[in-house]
């Protein structure tokens, strides 16, 4: 493994410049000056920013769309017919999973992405078709970035007989996590959807990540539902709720209860921090010592036609939707896109310290604020000391 | 004036690509295939998308720090210690208007923009410093983007004594438009604020943009009082209220009934589709015949670091807040940046029909809605049936 000596760059957007010398994949030491170790690639950072590289809390790269021809959108606003809209569209059109997860996973590696944590649908028509198609390009970008995956029912675990199976054999094909969905506004019935979900992730040691958009007090009962069971199975640190908008809507004094709740089952959100929806108070949540990641959701698929896979736009977006104005407000998002994520995912050695692997973003800007209020296209990518990634362009 | 034919773009999207032929600074033929008449430049559409000039109605160019050192915001979120906040910073700072006025002018321009909008402060501190600057922008600018003005008393119009004579005399150096700012919740005196603005309106004969940032009930009476001062001194058409977050706040038999009065005084709306505020209902309004603008608002000034000056991306902001998700909803987005804006500001000959002042924007994507969802940076811009940028760079 090549040694690599990054001169002149800015951690984390602080004023000085160091040297940064990488060694096996990590980061080996912090100077202001370090002579180049004979034999070493030398790469002249020119005060640029260095961040940790991005992480991509909730994503849904089995079912991107990007680089195929433009998808037009008629697709009614409720959810089942969304759902349904989109299987019908896989129908008929034998979307590959496998291929497109690569488009949008090299998409993301682009812009500084380095680990996705990504819900990979399992239903009874596409049975593991996209857990396969993941899996694979997961396995064939490993040096590129770390792909994190759960299985979910879009579809619903209840009402498809033989989608229980199929969760079970996904968890053995490889998922890291055990998925869900709105246990009451979707499955309708929500003890059986959570006792599902909750009893297959303890039979196979997983965590738990649920897609919960149902609103005000009804979401709010069924974090209450995830937080008896993530305490009653132990699982502490092993489970997130993505969206829990109703986090956001509930009254003050009900949502102390639910964070306290949170912090005390160590329960993680993730949040793409939607401009049309209510949002969980983060620093509510971050004040109570609840893990909080930030996630794109999905790119350009047959939900929704935005998104381009940088998270250093979603970071803009969260801090559009929290009013965050001042320098400090906005290393919050930073956080959220970097080390919040890493919080989620449990990652280990993560981070711009001695010691850590060397996961990291090089772009031009004076401040961290600067480059989440208009991300810069160019960017220099390293994961694990490599550099993936350069001026747009994926180097493998 | 130079004859420009420009071969095969499709106009507003369409499948099919068409030739246009620009005579005089005005599209002079549209058809399938154009012979290009003696010593006409010839310009590739390549089949890109041609867009209308993007309009900018809601701006602010008098104030932006574009191109400045990184201004590290430590505002607080009060709209006085806001305000407080931006005159103390223009004391100590020597803030040089026509120089930044002109800067994020050309930066709109290289993005699309070929109309703006733009209030500009007035105030006892400042004087008519602010309205000098752009005023001189827009005319070394005026062959490139079409700079309209208002002159707004962001510090207040009632309690700052000298601000009214200001005020006027800003209106005889060339503003188009009177300015105000929220009558009750900064002015404090919802009569007497709204007396002021409409009285010196009328007795110059110009138009009212008035900031609108109350909340519900109370924002609805101020639009209230406004919709009865357009009436009372007949100045149907002429009267804009920008923002207006009240609209959305208010329950909906008396948003429709305040947007029947709107309709009526045609009075028109300003958004800013911010993440973070309730918005005007756009499609209500719209169905009522209101006439709607979208506006960038801001561009990094002491307010907010937020913004590039790209009104593809405002268009984006607005489909993610009004939950636009179909081809057909994003359109209206595309309206609201375009032709929306053009009613609002009066434009005569806007538009990608014969006869139009040559005013567009070519881009490369697959369907308006992908420009909008993920806006791409090159794009070439006639202003008048001239390249005035290409490629990000202005040609002047």
């Amino acid at each position: 493994m090549t040694t690599t000596l990054i001169r002149q760059v800015r951690l984390n957007g602080q004023q000085q410049s160091r040297d940064l010398l990488i060694e096996q994949g990590r980061i080996g030491r912090i100077e202001p000056h370090i002579t180049p170790p004979p034999g070493a690639h030398v790469v002249e950072g020119g005060h640029r920013l260095a961040l940790p590289g991005f992480i991509d809390g909730h994503a849904h790269i089995d079912k991107s769309l990007w680089g195929m021809d433009w998808y037009v959108n008629e697709v009614p606003r409720e959810l089942p017919a969304i759902i349904d809209n989109e299987r019908r569209f896989r129908r008929e059109q034998a979307f590959d999973s496998r291929r497109q997860s690569e488009r949008i996973a090299r998409q993301a590696i682009r812009l500084g992405t380095t680990h996705i944590r990504t819900h990979i649908d399992v239903d009874t028509e596409i049975g593991l078709r996209h857990m396969e198609g993941v899996l694979a390009t997961r396995d064939a970008l490993a040096e590129q970035i770390y792909i994190e995956t759960v299985c979910f029912p879009q579809s619903g675990l209840l009402g498809r007989p033989g989608t229980r199976a199929l969760m079970e054999e996904a968890i053995k094909l490889g998922a890291d996590y055990v998925g869900g969905i709105d246990p009451s506004s979707f499955e309708r019935n929500p003890v059986a959807h959570l006792d599902a979900v909750f009893e297959l992730a303890a039979k196979y040691g997983k965590g738990v990540d649920l897609h919960l958009h149902e609103p005000g007090e009804l979401g709010a009962f069924s974090v209450e539902l995830m937080t008896e069971r993530t305490r009653a199975l132990g699982m502490q640190g092993k489970v997130t709720i993505s969206h829990a908008f109703c986090l956001g809507e509930v009254d003050p004094g009900y949502q102390d209860r639910l964070i306290a709740g949170l912090a005390e089952a160590d329960i993680a959100i993730a949040t793409t921090a939607p401009a049309n929806r209510q949002v969980p108070p983060y620093e509510k949540l971050r004040a109570a010592g609840v893990r909080v990641a930030a996630g794109n959701d999905g790119i350009r698929d047959t939900w929704s036609p935005y998104g381009n896979g940088d998270m250093l736009q979603r970071a803009m977006l969260m801090g559009l939707k929290y009013r965050w104005r001042q320098d400090r407000e906005l290393a919050q998002a930073l956080h959220a896109i970097t080390r919040g994520g890493a919080e989620v995912m449990g990652l280990k050695d993560y981070g711009l310290e001695v010691g850590c692997r060397a996961d990291l973003v090089l772009l031009a800007g004076q401040a961290v604020a600067e480059v989440i209020a208009e991300p810069p296209r160019e960017r220099a990518v390293f994961k694990a000391g490599r550099l993936v990634a350069d001026r747009g362009e994926c180097l493998f």
